[in-house]
């Protein structure tokens, strides 16, 4: 079904189409809104008005840790698991910020899923920051609601490194993963890059590797400390007023090769998604996204505007007379703003 | 003399009373615009409406480099030196992100430089970062033109580290000075750290330790390296079509605690002084300073504009028509700008 550039249609009109299509299983159709997510602006937009309407809801699980920990062969396993345990659709977004298109390592890891590629309920996308403006901080949110929208669930967003961004993309998720290895210091360097605070559950990959239970020791250890000192921000949960316990993130050990502990994985997975139900802590993250993704878009518009300002015809003669002590900086930006509001 | 609040007399108008003392050499006056300049928004844009409008200029000098690099006593004996030299008014602003006030580690300093405290010819400032609008980065820049404006010349800024904000701060200057000590590894920390693309001299200081030579050696083949490759900033000054010969950094030896090599550093500083009025490169640099002076007000206006958004009525309930499918982060974003835009 072509719905696209019918004659006689509002774009919108069509996107709306398009979406009906998606949920109907038209993999194309989400593929393009996807293009459309990636690309930014008014594009994205425009996908945004018809995807953020939907009322259709899928858990968002983020996994991030360091390169070589093993994740993409966890999500592998992880796919199966849940496809196995009655999930029909199930999405997989794979984000690299450092590539500006979807290639090299990543590639190399979207071949690896290949044990997926004739399963038509599993989908997979690789995400990179190509030119979205306010890049994979808008894209990745705004994707991950266009796969709820079109029934997938849940939709898995995994991520390349642990870089900011990286951080930041996973932990706007409903539930975020942080994937480690055994060996001295990885559960220090976690502390320290400050993914163990955006954990609901910790794996220790590759857990058939020496230093293991070592490793599991302090991950656990410094949750102890976290929450006896009330730092972790999971123990402030308490305070919300909700009657619900506590979560505290589990520990697990997993040989994603081998696929050993990954239904344990999952049905943690699983366990947090009820706890984000029942304590209402899972409203309180969707409303702290829905925050931050209005943000991030007046950011963008604010650095327009400035883009705007400074393009003005008197922006070069206003720096020469700060320059030369005719005006001054105070007085320079007035008259620019002044100048773009005329002009809008 | 008490120049404010005059009755009949706007606040302008007293404020040019008070840079007219200044100028005098009423040092309680500069100190009390200079706390205005500190304090951020209205009242440093007061100040500059009178400050960049002076012709007044000085040499305006940054010294920059680690921390315990040997600065402070480095620009102490160079106060002297320039003093000794003919200069009748030097000022020296002890920048220090990091303290929320002038105090710690910048007070030790100002009590080892009291050796100009009976010296009406020196007049020194420290400044923290103490809730001015965009930070040191607007205030400094502020403060130094205030400084020149009121006949100090040279003004030299002293940064306590290399951090981000001090590496600007220190680089906004008519000349910027890198001190660096002997020892492996620092030359080349200091390049990865940015910091030899801002120097125009650069100071092996503590020259009497072992290893000075070596540390002078790695500094000019890094320099050799750099405008072979014409990756050196200055080395691009030739392309700008300036008629003048290129200004290489000059790597000096100074033994600060003793004074060696310091009236060869005042030299150098004098040096480049006149390099960059004979090839045109001062007015360039302060032609870039005003144009960054202006986008810092303009961030900041940007900042307070996107609180006063934030802060709407209609934001608490945008955010949950995003979050409940209402709505999306575009509407949102768009409704809340008008809402502000009509709230003007």
């Amino acid at each position: 079904m072509n719905v696209m550039n019918r004659p006689g249609e509002s774009a919108n009109r069509s996107l709306e189409d398009m979406m009906l299509a998606a949920v109907e299983g038209d993999r194309l159709a989400l593929a393009r809104m996807l293009t459309m997510v990636e690309r930014g602006g008014d594009s994205s937009a425009e996908v945004a008005r018809v995807s953020y309407r939907s009322k259709q809801r899928g858990q968002t699980v983020g996994i991030t840790g360091a390169p070589g920990a093993g994740k993409s062969t966890l999500v592998e396993k992880l796919i199966s698991v849940a496809r196995e345990g009655g999930k029909s659709q199930v999405a997989v977004i794979a984000v690299d910020p450092t590539s500006p298109f979807s290639g090299g390592a990543i590639l190399g890891d979207r071949i690896r899923m290949q044990s997926h590629a004739g399963d038509k309920g599993v989908f997979i996308r690789s995400m990179a920051s190509r030119g979205h403006l306010g890049g994979l901080s808008i894209a990745v949110p705004e994707a991950m609601r266009l796969l709820e929208a079109a029934g997938m669930d849940p939709v898995i967003v995994e991520t390349v490194g642990v870089g900011q961004v990286e951080i930041e993309v996973a932990s706007a998720t409903d539930t975020t993963v942080v994937v480690l290895n055994p060996g001295w210091g990885d559960a220090i360097q976690a502390n320290k890059a400050g993914i163990l605070e955006i954990a609901d559950i910790l794996v220790v990959n590759k857990a058939d590797r020496p230093g293991a239970k070592d490793a599991v020791r302090d991950l656990q250890q410094m949750l102890d400390m976290a929450f006896s000192l009330g730092i972790h921000p999971r123990a402030m949960t308490k305070s919300t007023g909700a009657s619900q316990e506590m979560w505290r993130p589990p520990v697990l050990e997993t040989v994603a090769s081998t696929g050993e502990g990954i239904p344990e994985l999952w049905s943690a997975v699983e366990n947090h998604r009820v706890y984000l139900e029942e304590s209402g802590e899972g409203t309180l993250r969707r409303r702290k996204r829905a925050e931050r993704s209005i943000a991030l878009v007046l950011e963008a518009e604010m650095a327009k505007q400035l883009e705007r300002i400074r393009s003005g015809h008197m922006y070069v003669s206003l720096v020469d007379a700060t320059e030369s002590g005719h005006s001054d900086p105070y007085e320079a930006a007035e008259k620019l703003m002044r100048e773009a509001d005329s002009g809008r």
